[in-house]
């Protein structure tokens, strides 16, 4: 992409109404503009980024046998009523009513819709076990949104809902998820740990938080050591093989949010030098609720042995917008973001220091060519600003390499490359700087 | 995909409800279900065709040059008043009050959205032409939504919004997604003719109507037959170059939709023979109204020559979920829809005659895995049903073509291709259909 094609609006000035630091770049950067409380337009550069975390969460889901879909964003409030939940939700629940006094909302999550498509078309233990999820958009009307896409009210979310015959099978789907979450946001350079935590208006009795540690984290969480140090399961895992053991070996260790914790538990269970207290950024929520909505709406399942029984059912969430935010979090520095390549929105940023020079302009037509064709997905800044600017919008919005190509160095027979999150620079020829580029995609 | 772990609750009976055939088919199917008045939730199979549909139109909206951006739903509603169309909109605007009783909509559509968003921070000629696109659920809450996704309340839509200086400029992003239609649609094996239409709620005094022709079409459309052969532009098109003799080409010859439609000029420009009068869908719809939403909302540009004025603007709308329907109203038979490859939920139906038949079970796994590495994406059927089902359910779906694998067949060493749209059948050895499949990927 061209910079003076793209359109990237950055900020000179620093937001003032932006509390923390992933807002504030963000706003920077033009990967966002404010169009109402917690309701954000993502800029091309925003977008590139969302796009890019939605399709690892995809993958991953993919892979661990999860099928997508795609429900409406606007629901009708009998659904809810079935469950007992359009009353309870309370204040948090966008309310609607349509030309015809038709009372519906924008659902905040998905639950008893999906419950209300699998009772209509599964009725057998043969069609299951069943894994659908989507990502869609969701509105909670939060009282006081904040920090941006951190807590926003209109948010990106992928969200899973298993159905099984039995316990048995619905704790394997919720080990799938578990599994799958931990290689979900390892890809996008992010140690998720999982924390046993409350299971709040979705219900159940067993849930885990996926928590990356953040000194700006909205809430104090409290783990073992050890389980920063845990390498993800990894894309080899045999997802139809006995997924226990290695769910075991993580909830062995002490994890737990604030409502959770508790301290005699923590200090029996772990050792003084491992004991971690931090904060927090929620990134993902797991819950198995087993009959709570199956019941309630009659998604009833035949057995093996004939007999009828409610779905045994789980929920799990990703904040796929909210991700941004916390990925900036974990990953900035002074000058400004620093992007784990795998969810960067561009691969490389390639400054031309003096456009209009014919030797400029042609080592960086080539450079573009070349990266482009390689699929690193280059960011031209072919304008006509001045290098000092182009330096710090380039440092700002984070691509993990730089190529700068400017006169002097060309005279030299040289090229540079900065890599954004050591700083370190280096000299070189042009065809061994795009050999080194080019590889490493 | 194997059809035991994918979720495509086809259905035995008609629906009743269902007027037009791709509802029918789309519901039989099991690609939507409805979850409301015009408000479907896009099962897997159907949420597959609705990506690659997206898909099709982002590449070519990059293409020519459109840059990729991501707008929220809901919309404040003090910004449609700064445009007067907030009262001007009528019943199909969803209106919504949140929790602080701020006044919100589910946006229809998105100029106020964008001019707002490009008049914060584009204030130069220098920084334009831009086209910016998003894809996005949008809600018309139409007084009696039918034909299922062909005209539903909520609905999936990609809308370009172009900025310019002048009117030379926006005649130039005009034409830009005029051929770029063509190529999209094109793409999904549609023959789409521009034709003048009305402006609408839009406004402007300049627009075209992108029709398909099918016997089901909504209302009735008139144009010379020439411009059904004509080829679109392709994607070698250099976009940078002058675009006005190709669209020339084809707003020269008559083509109307009813609201425009003069027949006396209709009779004097086009020769009987080359005469249609038929019945369209309209798939896409772009509008060029220069400075209705700029000066109204003071989206100002400098010129070349120091002066301020209000941005030249043209929107541009593809219908994404509509098209599905559209798209199967042309493409279908009695035994069901016939995708073409392009927008097919997935390339090959692999037919397991008998499952647990060793011979069978262990050709269609070499053949699964064949299609699957040559990126074919087979849908496996590899469940218990009898022939019979197998047969009716994969004409129904309609991918491009069959692998069908059994034991009469192994057993004289040869499997069988079905081509979907012409029904021919072909038996040959395992190897040679492979080969023969997965080469035209």
């Amino acid at each position: 992409m061209r910079l003076s094609r793209f359109y990237m609006p950055v900020l000179k000035d620093i937001p003032s109404e932006a509390q923390i630091v992933s807002h504030r770049l963000m706003l920077r950067a033009g990967m966002v503009r404010q169009q109402g409380a917690g309701i954000y337009a993502w800029l091309p550069l925003g977008q590139r980024v969302l796009n890019k975390i939605a399709n690892i969460v995809r993958e991953e889901q993919n892979r661990a046998g999860a099928v997508e879909m795609l429900m409406p964003t606007i629901q009708q409030a009998d659904l809810w009523r079935e469950s007992g939940r359009y009353d309870d939700y309370g204040k948090e629940m966008l309310r609607i009513t349509d030309r015809h006094e038709r009372e519906m909302l924008y659902g905040p999550t998905n639950e008893e819709m999906i419950t209300e498509l699998v009772r209509a078309s599964v009725k057998s233990y043969r069609q299951l076990p069943l894994i659908l999820y989507h990502i869609q958009w969701k509105f909670r009307d939060e009282i006081r949104p904040r920090f941006g896409v951190m807590r926003g009210r209109e948010f990106l979310m992928k969200d899973a809902y298993s159905f099984d015959v039995d316990e048995a099978g619905a704790r394997r789907a919720y080990d799938k998820m578990f599994l799958a979450y931990l290689n979900t946001f390892a890809r996008m350079g992010l140690t998720a740990v999982p924390m046993r935590a409350d299971t709040g208006p979705i219900g159940g009795d067993l849930s885990h938080e996926f928590i990356i540690l953040a000194e700006t984290g909205e809430s104090q969480v409290f783990c073992d050591r050890d389980l920063l140090e845990l390498a993800p399961p990894g894309p080899d895992l045999d997802w139809d093989g006995d997924l226990r053991a290695l769910v075991a070996a993580r909830t062995a260790l002490y994890a737990a949010t604030e409502e959770m914790h508790d301290s005699a538990k923590f200090a029996a269970q772990t050792p003084k030098e491992r004991q971690v207290s931090a904060r927090g950024i929620e990134v993902g929520h797991i819950f198995y609720f087993g009959d709570k909505y199956s019941k309630a709406m009659q998604a009833m399942i035949t057995g093996p042995d004939g007999q009828d029984r409610p779905a045994q059912m789980g929920s799990y969430g990703i904040g796929v917008s909210r991700l941004i935010g916390a990925i900036i979090e974990a990953n900035h520095d002074e000058a400004g973001m620093i992007w784990p390549e795998a969810v960067a929105p561009f691969g490389i940023g390639l400054i031309n220091l003096r456009v209009g020079d014919s030797a400029c302009d042609s080592a960086c037509a080539q450079a573009y060519a070349a990266l482009t064709a390689a699929g690193r997905e280059p960011l031209y800044d072919d304008t006509a600003e001045r290098p000092g600017a182009k330096f710090s919008v380039m440092d700002l919005i984070g691509l993990p390499k730089q190529l700068i190509i400017g006169p002097k160095g060309l005279a030299a027979g040289t090229v540079e490359i900065k890599d954004r999150r050591s700083g370190e620079r280096e000299e070189l020829s042009l065809d061994a700087a795009l050999n080194r580029l080019c590889a490493n995609g």
